[in-house]
């Protein structure tokens, strides 16, 4: 092996030995971040078919339902961790939630992230910095599963959940409610474990992996 | 069931009906393209250990070996596809290869594409118009698995994979080697298909939600 590939490493991490053009993406230790509780939210949902009543009432009432949901990144062993919120031991959910009539995308990611991510009426808390949208997932029927595309000949889907990129700042509190946990969770982990975390969060991992990252030193 | 609902099929065909900032992408359908023969291309890598003694001798020479792939879509049915070249009728190939030394992605993605696509000297050619990098698969060691990430604590790993969407014209004519065939094959088929196509072809649908799909009408 010649001396050259002793050089591989930096050169990976800091993405200058694969030509990445913009893709660079900052991320700060998990240690640059504070974490507190507030109030519990009201959980929905109790089974399946509640869940799926309630879309069909809603279907009815406002049609295609938008949700939003956040990407969020820390560094922890210098390996990229996503922020997943975890409930009742065994649902894992990335931040967000649905959009109101006449809402954007942003605007509802903005709210839903300052209402489970924000202590109440903290006015010092940071505005989000919503980025790029990195993909979409169409449920095609109320009970169906979630697709990636828009499956053939489907005219009428019932949902579509948008991921986006939210950068977060070199430092920020988190105020969590006390019946979820904030959990980061490295991208090996999640990287084709549907089991654990259903389609949307395993495939993470790959809507991610244009990016290089820029691990900040704190 | 409300008349609304009965407008759902074109607003998502068209994006209109979720906000897509920039994220629309024109396909046209494949009658719009034409397609020949050449002659046939030398297949390297008989057995697997071939393909790593080559991998390994070429690493010694010239360090972490990139490659670079073709995401190229064609509508039919009114489902977009994936233009995928097939090898002894069980190995599918997005179009592409390896970067030689100072070569960039996109003269190497450009180069590539011609000489596999395109008739030997077709002055008429055009020129290949190279869009965003989509995705980055990492190999971390030569008989390894890839991965959409640099898994952790891998220092040298020995390849890496970039997918590039090519966005291509209303018509072209593409000129195959004769021992290969170009295939279009839908999203629907590639979603979560590691068996037939491997990782990185049945990521594709997942790399490409972000998109909404106009459809042109020939």
């Amino acid at each position: 092996m010649s001396r050259d590939h002793q050089t591989d490493l930096p050169q990976v991490q800091n993405g200058s030995s694969v030509q990445n053009y913009g893709n660079a993406l900052d991320i700060y230790p998990l240690n640059c971040y504070y974490f507190g509780s507030k109030e519990a939210v009201p959980f929905k949902d109790e089974t399946t078919s509640d869940r799926i009543l309630r879309m069909k009432f809603n279907y009815d009432a406002h049609g295609l339902r938008t949700c939003v949901q956040a990407v969020m990144l820390v560094e922890l062993f210098k390996h990229p961790h996503v922020l997943l919120l975890q409930a009742r031991n065994s649902i894992y959910k990335l931040p967000g939630g649905r959009l109101r009539t006449g809402e954007s995308d942003i605007q509802c990611l903005k709210r839903k992230l300052s209402s489970k991510l924000s202590a109440v009426g903290d006015c010092s808390a940071p505005d989000w910095e919503v980025g790029e949208c990195l993909g979409m997932w169409w449920r095609p029927d109320f009970d169906a599963l979630l697709y990636p595309y828009l499956p053939p000949n489907i005219k009428r889907p019932k949902e579509c959940t948008k991921l986006f990129l939210v950068k977060l700042p070199e430092s920020q509190k988190f105020t969590v409610p006390r019946n979820l946990k904030l959990l980061a969770v490295p991208l090996c982990q999640l990287h084709e474990n549907h089991k654990t975390y259903g389609p949307i969060i395993s495939g993470v991992p790959q809507l991610l992996s244009k990016f290089s990252f820029n691990i900040i030193e704190s």
